[in-house]
């Protein structure tokens, strides 16, 4: 296995590209010895920042490519490109160079590549965003994080069946507890397709610890640790947390500022700072998994530095490394969800 | 004016009702001397509480309601008991006697009565719940946050004129800035009725000032002063936004007990404290607004102490001395949402 453990990377993806990049790429090598990386993007820019990385270039290959995607790009424009360091990047896992893909690139365009390039795996239906997120005592993931603005309750269960076997690989957890995001937890609350989806999860026999709605003030309590939702409400909700965050950090530094009693009594604070800032540090969960794919991509935010790329690839590395994608293959060999939501759905009428 | 002002009180909804209704209006009858209160509840219990403020009790006048609406109750079991302190104090709304009601009792079934007895405003499709919140620099208003799971382009549309209305008499805003809420900046982001509801404000000549999209982690900057969406979306938004800042107060002192120079450093940051407590009290924000009906229903959260209820009872005296509902209803005049939309979604065909 660890021979064959090869991410792809698109260099040239992310803000400050191609530098962050392998910066991070060189803190991520050291953490996982046993990983190789393909890179794709400008021969000359990469290279002249790889010779300042021996211990990194040793385990990288540079392929040049022409052209690269830029934020402001429309998915529909560049999706055809073969020449951009993000497509040749996705195509490696095509071509099965790689068994994942990271890029810090523009998400729609990396979501539209990924999907015509890698294809969802049989018998999902959609692909979903998932990222590993804070709660008081420790993490959860979420999906769908806005892949997919609308989906119906056959989309919210395997979103469920995905999540779960996420949870169990990346936050080591033996048997996560599945949520249904809803505004209340009484059954009749909330949208129609979150009932069926409950309907479809209890009745296809999946080994899921399903524990019913979760509210999303519940949520940092850590009540569960896969939150299942449709891309426009999940979404919602983790822009939302993040805006939440940030405004008490912002208004905690307005007060300190205004007081000062309270800048004498800085240095006696420094310790809970750098706790508050361990748990809800957001480059320690960079690294949003396009899941449902044959391959898995791998999207870090465009403008975080090298410890938060470093963490996106780390994401990468465990899943490719626990056979991520085909057990998901296996899981949906044992049922068939499809079929499941059909009878459920005529059932209702 | 003065001379009308009158709020109906239910003043046995809530956790500690009748006391802290009791307490709350003692406190809201000092801030607001020539408002007057109708109470209904349990004739024994409420006066006897009553007598302890002779002040209060010059203002009040009370009626006896044999039942009480449980928070467990289902609203289809209670809607039409017309011996609840619920429905009594609603249907004195509807009967002249008060312009508006406030209850701390179950959402529900506040929500189902209210819409039976005072019916929504002619040419209004869905009554909304709106909220006031703090951002960073002051404070906004949200609807619909959980009256209407699903809502058409129309519904939003109406949601942006009471919210501007609201904004203008709950805030003093002179020209407040109204926003849909969306995953996206980019026009095609988000759903179908989001992008029909920003054609139905445009064409609508409403004196709006509309500045598009917003999207959640830009609400605590303060870059809106009403926030529009359907119910689910509301709720979702407001339970993330509730629970992260609960969360981040709960990791400070999580990370301060586990710390003794933290503890020595605790006096110094007791003005911090506070001027974060005074930003984000909930007591300060208690009091959702049931708009769009003919009449004013206000909800205190259930849970809340003197000073939150204080603050609804204040919500509503401010909205009514303001004509807050003949306003909706004048601004109605002078435009045909309905017939817009119905124009917009012809041509959408």
């Amino acid at each position: 296995m660890s021979d064959n453990l090869v991410i792809s990377i698109d260099a040239m993806g992310g803000d400050k590209s191609p530098r962050v990049v392998i910066e991070g790429l060189a803190l991520a090598a050291k953490k996982h010895p046993d990983a190789k990386f393909l890179l794709f993007g400008d021969e000359t820019q990469v290279s002249a920042i790889l010779k300042e990385y021996p211990e990194l270039s040793a385990v990288c290959k540079l392929r040049h490519s022409p052209e690269v995607v830029h934020n402001d790009d429309k998915p529909s424009a560049v999706i055809r490109n073969r020449n951009t360091s993000m497509y040749m990047a996705i195509n490696a896992v095509k071509q099965g160079e790689a068994q994942a893909i990271v890029s810090a690139g523009n998400t729609g365009a990396l979501m539209a590549i990924s999907k015509l390039t890698l294809k969802t795996i049989q018998k999902i239906h959609r692909p979903a965003i998932v990222s590993i997120m804070p709660h008081r005592t420790g993490r959860y993931v979420m999906l769908d994080l806005g892949a997919n603005t609308e989906c119906d309750a056959l989309n919210l269960a395997e979103f469920a069946l995905m999540g779960n076997i996420l949870a169990k690989h990346a936050l080591n957890i033996t048997r996560p507890r599945v949520a249904l995001l809803n505004i209340g937890a009484e059954e009749m609350k909330g949208k129609e397709e979150i009932h069926q989806a409950v309907k479809i999860i209890k009745n296809s026999h999946l080994d899921i610890d399903f524990i019913g709605y979760i509210e999303p003030h519940e949520i940092p309590e850590g009540k569960a640790d896969v939150i299942v939702t449709d891309g426009f409400t999940g979404n919602i909700a983790l822009k939302s947390i993040e805006g939440t965050a940030k405004l008490m950090v912002r208004l905690i530094k307005d007060a300190v500022k205004k007081s000062f009693l309270a800048k004498l009594g800085l240095p006696f604070m420094l310790g809970v700072g750098l706790n508050i800032k361990k748990t809800m540090d957001p480059r320690l969960y960079n690294g949003a998994m396009f899941v449902g794919l044959n391959g898995l991509s791998v999207k870090s935010h465009g403008g975080t530095d090298a410890l938060g790329y470093s963490v996106a690839v780390g994401n990468a590395i465990n899943l490719v490394r626990q056979n991520f994608v085909s057990t998901i293959r296996d899981e949906l060999e044992t049922v068939d969800l499809d079929e499941l939501s059909q009878e459920i759905l005529y059932d209702a009428y």
